[in-house]
Formats: C-alpha cells, sequence, structure tokens
C-alpha cells in the first residue's frame, strides 16, 4: 500500500483557549508551543492577532518551531477591500507563514448573522483568501458552520469552498461549528464533497464535541478523505471542547487502517511522550487531569477487578488494546475490596514483594485491607499505603520515626492594619533513635498568606527529621485531595496526598478520621515513611 | 417509517463499579437504581451477588423498579454442572427477573486464559444460558472479547453467540472488552454477525471508551442493526471508562436518523431530567462534574466568544445544537452582557428580590459574583450564599453580629490510658450590639471522639449568640462538602454546607479559602446569616 501524509493542525492556542476559565498568558502559549513542537505536528495555530492583546504579544515572541505557525482570523468585510480590512490587516502583521481565515459557509445565516447576500459573502472569501496569497503566505480557509450549511443549502456551501480553492487555498478546513452533526452523515458529507471535485489532500476536518463524538467524527472524515485533522491537546475548545489531539495521535499512529495507510510528523518516540504532554498541559492550566482519558489517563490501564488483573499477567492483550508504553502510560493494578489475591500478588510484585501464593499472610493482608476500606479508607489511589499496610504485615516495615504528638492552631483575627487575616501554626514533636525532637512552623506563602492548617503541619513535621533530613527534602506535596464519606454530621474525612521527589517519582497515600487535620496527618507520614522505605534508608 | 424499540442497558452499578476509586454503599446504590429508573432506563445491572459483599446486600435492599432489575455473573466452570456452580447459584440466589453471564467469546484466551477447550466454553456457555432459562429467568449473555475474538477465529466467536441463542438467551451481548475496536470496524462485525443469522432484535452492544469512540462505536453497533445498547451513567467504568449513556440517551432521543426510527423507555419529561441525573451522581462520588461534558455538562452551552455571544441571541443553532433545555442544561453567556442580567434578575426574583431591571447595582452584584467565581466559589449548588451577596450589594443586609477573632486547637497525643487520641477546641469571640461574647467549645460525640476543628468552632459559635438564640437553636448542619479546587500545591478549599431548621427547610452556602477551617467557617456564618434574615430576626 501506498503510504499518504496526513497532516496535524493543532488549535490549543486559539480555539482550545475559548475553554470556560482558560486564559493563557504568552509564556505559557510559549510552552506549549515547545511541547507541541516537539511532539511533531505540522501545524501550530498561535491565536487570533489583533482580537487579543495576549494573542498579538505572543505573535511577537513566538519560538522558533518546525512546524507552521499559524494565525487565525476573519475573512474582510463586504463593502471593503481586502487590503483596507484592519482585522485582517491585524493577523498579517503578525508574520506568520500561514493564516487560516474563518468565514461561513451556510447561505442563511450570511444573511441572518452577516446580513450580507451570499454573492458577497463568496467575494469576501475570494478575495481575503487572495490577499493571503499575495503576500506570500499559505492560505487555509476555515468554512464555518459548514456541515449545517450543507444540510440547508449545498449549492452555496460548495460554492464557498470552491471560491477559497479558486483562491489559492492550500487547505480548506470543513467545520462541524456547533458540534451537532454525528460521525456517519459527516463521513457522507465529506465523501460528497470530494465527489463534487474538491481534493481530499486539500480538506481538513474540525469537529467538536457536543456530542462526544469529536474523535470519531474526525476518524470519518478522514476514512472518506480529508488529509488534515484539527484538534487540541486534552479535548480543550469551546463548550465540549474541539477533537482532543491526545486521542487521536495514538489512534492514528497506532491503529489500522490508519497505522499502515499514513505518514504523520509524530516519530514514535514522541509518541511515548503524549502522557507527559497532556500532564503538562494540566499543569499549566492547573488542572486535575481527567483518570479516564483515553490513552494518557491514569486509569486509561488500571485493572481493578480481580478476574481481570490474573488475566493480565498472561496475555496482556485481554484487558490493554495497546501496551501502555507506547503513549508514555503504564499499567496499574489498584487495591480494591473486590480484588482478589492475584490482584494483591501482582500489586506486591509491583512494588518488588515477592510472596509465595500460598503464603498466609496473604490472607491476612487483604483482611486489613478490607476493615481498613470499612473505615473509609481507600487504596485504588493510594498505592503507597497500601505497600506499606502489606509490608507491615509481612513484618518488613522498619520503625523510622515516631510521632509522639503535635499540635496545630488556627487563628481567625485583625493584624495590626485592621484587616481579618488567618494564620496557622504547628508543633510536632517526634522521636528518632531515642532522640525527641521538637519542630515549630507557621504556614504562610510567598505572598505572607495563610495556606492552612495542613500546610502548617507538613512544614513542621518536614523541618527537622535528623539523619532522614535529606531524604524528606527530596519530597514535595503535589497533589490533595479530599473527600466527606458517609456525609452529614456523621461525616468522615478522606484525605489522599500526591507527593513527588527530585527523579519525578510520584505516590500517593491516604488518612481517615473525623478531624480533617489529623485525616491529613495520616497521608503525610505515610508519604514519608513510604520514601524512606523506597529510598533504602537505614532506620536510626 | 416504522418505529423501533431500542432498549437501554445500565451497568453504572456494575461495570460502573469498575471505576478507580468508585466503591458504592449499598444506600447509594438504591438511590442510583431510583434515579436511573425514574430515567426509564430498561435493565438495571446491580452487580455481582456472591462476588462481593456489597452487591450481595444491595440485592436483598434493592427498591422495585420498573426496569428489569439484572444480576450479573459468570458461566459455570468446565467439568461441573451448571446446578452445581456455587458462583454461578450466588448469583441465581439474587432473585433478580433478569441474569446476564459472562464468558469469553475468544479461542485463543478460553485456552490460555481458562485453560480449557473451546469445545468445553460452548458447553459452559450453553449450560449456563440454559441453566437460567429453566429457572424461569430471562437470560442474557456477555460475550466477552468479542470483536478481538471474531477477528482471530470468527468460527469460534460465532459458535459462542450460538450456543447462547440455543440455549434461550434473550439477548446476546457482544463486548469490545479491552475497547480498542474502532466505530467503522465495529459496525463492519456487528453486520457480519447480523448477515451470519444472529437477528439484530437479540443483540447487544458494550463499548469501551479506550480510543475515546465508546459512543460512536455504539452507534456504528445500533445503525448495523443492534438493539440494546449498553452504558453507564456519565461514562462510569473500569480503564477509560464504559459506553456514556448521559451522552448516548439524548443522541438517540433528539438526533436523526434515531429519533425518527427508535422508540425508548426515556420520555421527554425524564430527558429533561438528564443533567440533575448527571450531577447526582457525581455528588455522590464526591466529583467534580466535568465541565465538558456533551450535553450535560456546564459548559456544554456555555458561549465565551463575544462573536458567537451575539450570533447566539439572533439564531441559537448558530452555535447550539440542541436546545440546552431539553436535557435540562442552561445557556450560559459571560455575565457581563444583557442575557446575564436577566438571569440575574431571575434568581433574584426567586428569592423574593425584585430589582428594576435599569438598576445599576444589578452589574454591581454581577462583577461580584463574577470576581468571587473566580476565587473558587461556586453558587449553583450554594443559593443561600448567592443571596447575601445579593443582599449586601442591594444595601439590605443587617450587620447581625461580628466575629472578632476566632482560635482552633487540634491536638494529637496520648491519653493517660497511653492511646494515641486526637482532641480539637474552639475559641470563639462574637460582638452583637455592642456587647462581647466569648465561647469555648470542644469537639465530642455521643462515643468520647473527637469529631474535629469544624465541629468544635461550629458548636463554639453557636454557644451564645445572645438575642439570636432561639433562632440559631433551631438549625441543624446536616451535610458538609470539601472539594478542593485548582488542584496541586495552589489548593483552594470549597466548602459547602447544608443546613436544616425546625421547619424542614434547607438551604446551603459556601466558603473558600487555601485554609479549610476558615472556609467552612465562613459557609457556617453565611448559615447563620440567612436563617437570621429569612426569620426576619431585628438585628441587636
Amino acid at each position: 500500500m501506498i503510504r499518504e501524509r496526513l497532516y496535524l493542525y493543532d488549535t490549543t492556542l486559539r480555539d482550545g483557549q475559548q475553554t470556560q476559565g482558560v486564559q493563557f498568558s504568552v509564556a505559557e502559549k510559549v510552552q506549549i508551543a515547545r511541547a507541541l513542537d516537539a511532539l511533531g505536528v505540522d501545524y501550530i495555530e498561535g491565536g487570533w492577532p489583533g482580537a487579543n492583546p495576549t494573542d498579538s504579544d505572543f505573535f511577537a515572541a513566538r519560538p522558533d518551531t518546525r512546524a507552521t505557525f499559524t494565525a487565525f482570523g476573519m475573512t474582510k468585510r463586504a463593502g471593503r477591500s481586502a487590503a483596507n480590512d484592519d482585522v485582517l490587516a491585524a493577523v498579517l502583521n503578525a508574520g506568520t507563514p500561514a493564516v487560516c481565515l474563518v468565514g461561513k459557509a451556510h447561505a442563511g445565516q450570511v444573511v441572518t448573522a452577516l446580513g450580507i447576500t451570499p454573492e458577497e459573502n463568496l467575494e469576501a472569501i475570494g478575495a481575503s483568501v487572495a490577499h493571503v496569497v499575495a503576500q506570500g503566505r499559505e492560505a487555509l480557509f476555515d468554512a464555518e458552520h459548514f456541515f449545517d450549511g450543507w444540510k440547508t443549502d449545498r449549492a452555496h456551501a460548495l460554492a464557498c469552498l470552491r471560491a477559497a480553492e479558486a483562491a489559492g487555498a492550500r487547505w480548506i478546513v470543513l467545520c462541524d461549528t456547533n458540534g451537532g452533526t454525528l460521525p456517519a452523515e459527516l463521513g457522507r458529507i465529506v465523501a460528497e464533497v470530494i465527489a463534487a471535485g474538491i481534493a481530499g489532500d486539500r480538506l481538513g476536518i474540525h469537529c467538536h464535541d457536543d456530542t462526544g463524538n469529536a474523535v470519531a467524527g474526525t476518524l470519518a472524515a478522514v476514512d472518506a478523505g480529508v488529509r488534515q485533522v484539527q484538534g487540541t491537546l486534552n479535548g480543550l475548545g469551546e463548550r465540549c471542547g474541539n477533537a482532543n489531539l491526545t486521542s487521536l495521535i495514538p489512534t492514528l499512529l497506532l491503529k489500522e487502517p490508519y497505522a499502515s495507510r499514513f505518514d504523520t510528523g509524530v516519530s514514535a518516540a514522541a509518541l511515548a511522550g503524549m502522557t507527559r504532554t497532556s500532564r503538562m498541559l494540566d499543569d499549566i492550566l492547573n488542572r486535575v487531569p481527567r483518570r479516564a482519558a483515553a490513552y494518557v489517563g491514569a486509569s486509561a490501564f488500571a485493572h481493578k477487578a480481580g478476574l481481570h488483573a490474573s488475566a493480565i499477567l498472561k496475555d496482556p492483550a485481554t484487558y490493554e488494546h495497546i501496551d501502555p508504553g507506547l503513549v508514555g502510560n503504564t499499567r496499574l493494578i489498584p487495591m480494591s475490596n473486590q480484588a482478589g489475591q492475584s490482584n494483591l500478588r501482582a500489586r506486591l510484585a509491583a512494588a518488588g514483594i515477592e510472596v509465595d501464593p500460598k503464603d498466609p499472610r496473604l490472607a491476612r493482608i487483604l483482611e486489613v485491607i478490607k476493615a481498613r476500606e470499612d473505615q473509609g479508607y481507600a487504596y485504588d489511589g493510594a498505592q503507597a499505603s497500601f505497600e506499606l499496610v502489606a509490608m507491615a504485615e509481612l513484618g518488613l516495615m522498619p520503625a523510622f520515626f515516631e510521632v509522639k504528638r503535635y499540635r496545630v492552631t488556627v487563628e481567625r483575627r485583625k493584624n495590626r492594619y485592621d484587616r481579618m487575616i488567618s494564620l496557622s501554626e504547628a508543633v510536632v514533636v517526634v522521636k528518632i533513635g531515642g532522640r525527641k525532637m521538637l519542630s515549630v512552623s507557621e504556614s504562610m506563602d510567598e505572598t505572607g498568606s495563610d495556606r492552612g492548617p495542613v500546610n502548617a503541619l507538613a512544614k513542621a513535621l518536614a523541618k527537622d527529621l535528623g539523619p532522614y533530613q535529606a531524604c524528606i527534602d527530596d519530597m514535595k506535596l503535589v497533589d490533595f485531595k479530599v473527600r466527606i464519606t458517609q456525609g452529614g454530621t456523621e461525616a468522615v474525612t478522606r484525605v489522599i496526598i500526591d507527593s513527588e521527589d527530585g527523579q519525578g517519582r510520584r505516590w500517593s497515600t491516604v488518612g481517615v478520621s473525623p478531624n480533617i487535620v489529623d485525616a491529613s496527618f495520616e497521608a503525610l507520614l505515610d508519604a514519608m515513611n513510604w520514601k524512606l522505605l523506597r529510598d533504602g534508608v537505614a532506620p536510626a
């Protein structure tokens, strides 16, 4: 089979910025553009210069990339020349090698929303694209509302595409703007467009996820012949988001019929960075990564059912459609009270602890785990705490240190400027190898604001751990989750803490108590004990 | 066109429970089953009786439903009769009208994972299904690994389906167990199965979202002829989750070709409860609802771009593929413009506050709400706090009391029996009409156990409020929810408190702070102020 080139067009920095609550800084845009370029996409759409001050600043500061940098804008308004349209001029002034101009391809909306005739619309499309081409840029035409336009007035929708094509657009992008076209119909319409004479290797597809089908709609369009795929990292975008490139790229590279048929700019090595790239974007946005995300989610290769966990050891293909390592993800066999002994042994083996299948301590570990789950503990998302329970039952847990007592105080009062402030302070008393150490810390971030009692407690605990200090200094708290179990006034608090060390290793621990501070403290202690254990530190 | 019946099979309580971090209690399962029944699904799969004590308890406590209650289990093991298989017996003992048995439909895995011959597998399927039918139950056969089985050994995969059919299975469910089959191939295989003689109205489809195509794969199977659709609310499920019924149901009811072609058990009125049902499940799981979820997400009909917001007022179809009200969702337009103000007036009117549309204070309220939402406040679930913000901006908020300061201490230390205990104590200083009152309380429940700093603070605050005491004594805290917003080390805590008074009136308030104790205190204060305001208590 002759392999064809399939082009990837990323719009995380433009359409992705339409996500509710998302507003990238210039520095963040630069960081994301670099990551996209390392991934190997063909086009990076950076924003709409002139429409937004950040976007204009970003184009001035954009990094050098192998990918073709693209500015987004709008076709000229009717009644003026392309050269005299200030909005279009601002887009061209960004100086990008490619320019993508949006124009309506829906006769009805041209009349109602723009208040111009369909003929004026065709003139605006043709003249704008020709102007971009005359400036020596690669031109893309973004056919807004194309699918709805095709369903209501096929002749005008097609005329819009032809106007752009005739004016020299390298790409004509078919947009399902309101996200309402289902994959089967979308594929059918694309095939009709190609049959009408627009070549597939000049067509792009731009889907939205309003019915949860943006990825499938994109694949249906590729099946029908388009050769440019538009989307965003993690499916960012207005409303329900755009087609998710984080799902599409692994599918196009790893799965048939695409893997044998298409070349893209993404190498196998870059694909193995997909999970990291996805998490980096969440990090920038300060979002908790979606555990269930296809390919890159933390749960994407997690096998909770005991039967599944044992089958996977015999044949990974039973419950894994790809090797998780290909996208930089990892298999996870979590603990839960649905888990059998095979789950438990696999989990212990993953932690480097080999236990004979006949060892009676296996049953005891499961009993302890079950009893603790009844109290509100959850080990699915807290592997490290699970390992500590197992190690203790196996008699392998060293006594690194003992917490004799602690005290945390939260105060709210007026400061000397007569403003209400809160203040948290913690005292922790620890015994290490017969030596008692007393530490005190208050909670304060860089801006002098209180971060609360758990923060104060963590600081005090980590302040002086004598022989363990170097090992503990290397860890930091990266996430903190609270869940109230049982609800109402009988509320019990479950705290899950994610920690990370200097090598980028991450681990999660759990604490449970009616007292939220105490639950947090328990999870903190587990996090430290796990680090000391895994680093092979000798107990004092 | 003759309308056909399409059956909806929900497995939120079984496959959904395989989600990492999800473990339903019996009470939660009952609540979800009721919601599913109100929605109008045809089958509710409740769990695997015998495999899990919670599931067994749930079947004993299951509510009466119009939907057919289904127990899930496994075909009998080879080498024993169906009547003598204890695992199968436990499933039948749950006494449900329908039973769904999973069995492998993949010759290779039968040999490697089960260690039996393909012939023994066929015998196990046939005998197990026949046993269920002989007990007078409706039998379903869940053909695990069917699509991979079909791709590698079509004859055996088909023989498995035929064995179940011959034994009297009402439904044969085609499972894409590892989620790796793309929609186009999946539709093609379903068509081949039907061409091979298994009728579409006896076939079900069970997809997983490992490539982000579970919804599209399900639609492809329906297009090819299956008449039972399996999925879960919010797409819960192992790894990346199951086909999302919350997306599928609106598509099947509202969009062509499905709307004209199929009847389901879901009425238009029930469909309008879809958003509420989706949020209820997130509430039970204490998950932050996914804003970008198709149909039901808070952003699904949010129009951030200025151009879009104005176009939508002229023609909603420009950027909305359906009327959001059909699924119980609402359009969201940035609060700054006209539409935002009319929304606000409607909300104020609902709270009994009439404001003139030209009142400039409306814009100010919107600004304050927006600024607070940026800080992490959420007023959707905290109407009482929203009213307090509006009343303050309208100058209608009396100053009932002022908290001068508070101090909470949490201590963990050994008691006189040398056991580790925790202890929380709070001091609150309040000024009421010029009088300063100082209260102290510790947190202790009936059993003498510590309930934590928030409980101590609530007790101290409510202990002595002078002229307001009678009004405050009449309220109690009935629920307490904590969400960490933004995640990571920048974590900000949002606390929502539900309160109730003697007349059964309930109201919700919100507090936000990096300090969880302070966030709780803020929500507590709002709860008391709202009660005093609504009871028309005169400020001292």
